[in-house]
């Protein structure tokens, strides 16, 4: 009898929920919207909901090894709770994964995010022939997480991968954070919008002015089009975006060494606009890149590349969970 | 039997030999001149005189373990061999370990000599209670090392902890590596020396001119001295240090959120005059070191301090190797 596991993944909009086999294969898929402002109650219900109909669905066939649930915040792993969550009110200091241990009758791993995200590319994703990487992700803010030696790498206080603000330029932007020049201030959504934004009032840019007349949302997206049709302001503003995230990427490099890092989020869409200068930076500030023979063909040690699994990689890695983690014994016997 | 390594720290000017047995006790240290300048061989055959002689004062009465060697370069583990070392001419591609292992007949383990003072102060140092560290390396230059999971941290190529070239200044001083703004160009000895160097050009400090006079060598160590002597020019000059070495650890405890960083080599005497600007911007850029509660209780968690073994941390973790390492079979019944 095969095994699989469920992967939860809860985002501010939507909910998913997949059954995944040992090897990787998808089963089936729940998507719904999260609905995180009707209380952490009904949202706890709802993921309940979906983890039984999976389980009744492919219960029967497959021995089922447990729950992964990946959520952006600060985890508490010891205690299964979430620690600090800007997006989730309600659910700082609850025991979330003990609640739904006894709801379901299953074993649950609590994880952060993007976390997830990096254990489901090294599982299934850029980093199937590595130990160790680095995942940087491009949303609303800017995250991450490591993967060492191929399980989750968390830090003493759960507070690896801040990636976010991390200093690219020492007397930069200020950010919210109470620092400056984070790379959250020039790699993120709301950095590239800020940035195109402040463009237009100093009248830049014809065609982001357009853009942002007729797309009443006017996305980071919205911007990346605009570079797209050879607008240069637009693009100058992907050229600031690759440079920071080149600056981060090189002092990590320079640091770790790892064989793969790989941009995942929303913003990895915009790679091809954005990876030349963060190239260009990397070749001269990562001694690795830019070293001449004997190491300049060891380049190919180290590897730079947008997630192949766009946004399933943290559904991915939330399944992979249960089957990494060695269970406390009165789960090892569960069985439908 | 109680058993015992012998660790081999090979420096620029020093060669230092040590017999440690298993729980930290130096049993016997020698130590002399490195005379690299007197090629390889010369070199080789100090080191195997002083091995020798350590095998006989004390593998009557312990179990030789091997040999750890820690030298100044980057390391192909695998092969055994010295990748790139400016400091050793000679000894690129040469298969030190192979060479020593057949002269002596015991077990030599080669590592770099930063991996070897991080891997030392985690065995018997400020690491001891934990299994995780960076250590940061300032000497000349810039350089450092990681422990994970109680073993050192070598990255996919054998280039981890080059914290030397870590960008801290997007747009700083120009580096010989090719890039700008590197943590070598603020926080090494031939930094301070610089800074110092052009503040006597621009005639800012009297005490900094006068000590320049009075003392031909005019180090980093002699700047320290005028900083202590309440020079605020001096002063200044370790404030730009510590500044940089907060910025860049800063970036490092986001990324990482290690429980350690131990600042070691010989710059860390300059602990006092540095340390209030580093952790100043520590609390400006660590999201662990800046948050309020409840994680202001969790800084607890992570530390930063100077070196508690000063320069016999390299030492003392090159004898350590060989008690981690699982050794070939042939080498397993090695007994005097």
């Amino acid at each position: 009898m095969s095994s699989f596991a469920i992967g939860v993944d809860l985002g501010g909009t939507n909910l998913r929920v997949a059954a995944v086999d040992e090897r990787g294969t998808v089963l089936e898929v729940l998507e719904t919207l999260s609905g995180i402002d009707r209380g952490r109650e009904y949202v706890l219900d709802q993921i309940a909901d979906r983890i039984r109909r999976l389980m009744w669905n492919h219960g029967a066939r497959h021995r089922l090894l447990g729950v992964g649930l990946g959520v952006p915040g600060i985890i508490d792993l010891d205690a299964g709770v979430v620690h600090a969550a800007s997006n989730l009110p309600g659910w700082v200091a609850f025991p979330v994964q003990n609640h739904l241990e006894r709801m379901l009758g299953v074993a649950v791993v609590l994880e952060n995010d993007a976390n997830c995200a990096a254990l489901g590319e090294k599982w299934l994703g850029a980093g199937r022939d590595v130990d160790d990487l680095c995942m940087l992700t491009l949303g609303t803010g800017v995250g991450g997480g490591f993967v060492v030696n191929g399980s989750p790498w968390h830090g003493v206080l759960g507070m690896a991968g801040e990636f976010g603000h991390m200093t690219v330029i020492a007397d930069g932007i200020s950010c919210p954070c109470g620092s400056c020049g984070c790379l959250e201030q020039y790699a993120s959504a709301t950095a590239i919008r800020r940035m195109a934004s402040e463009a237009i009032e100093r009248r830049e840019s014809a065609a982001l002015t357009r853009m942002a007349e007729i797309d009443p949302e006017f996305t980071a997206r919205s911007v990346f089009e605009v570079a797209c049709q050879g607008d240069g302001v637009a693009q100058s503003i992907f050229d600031t975006m690759g440079s920071a995230l080149g600056i981060a990427l090189a002092n990590l490099i320079n640091a770790l060494n790892l064989p793969l890092y790989v941009i995942g989020g929303g913003g990895a869409a915009a790679w091809p606009a954005f990876s030349p200068a963060l190239f260009s930076e990397l070749e001269r500030r990562s001694i690795v890149f830019r070293a001449g023979e004997p190491l300049q063909s060891r380049r190919k040690g180290t590897i730079i590349t947008p997630t192949l699994l766009n946004d399933s990689a943290g559904l991915l890695g939330a399944a992979r969970l249960p089957m990494l983690r060695k269970l406390p014994p009165q789960w090892q016997s569960v069985a439908l």
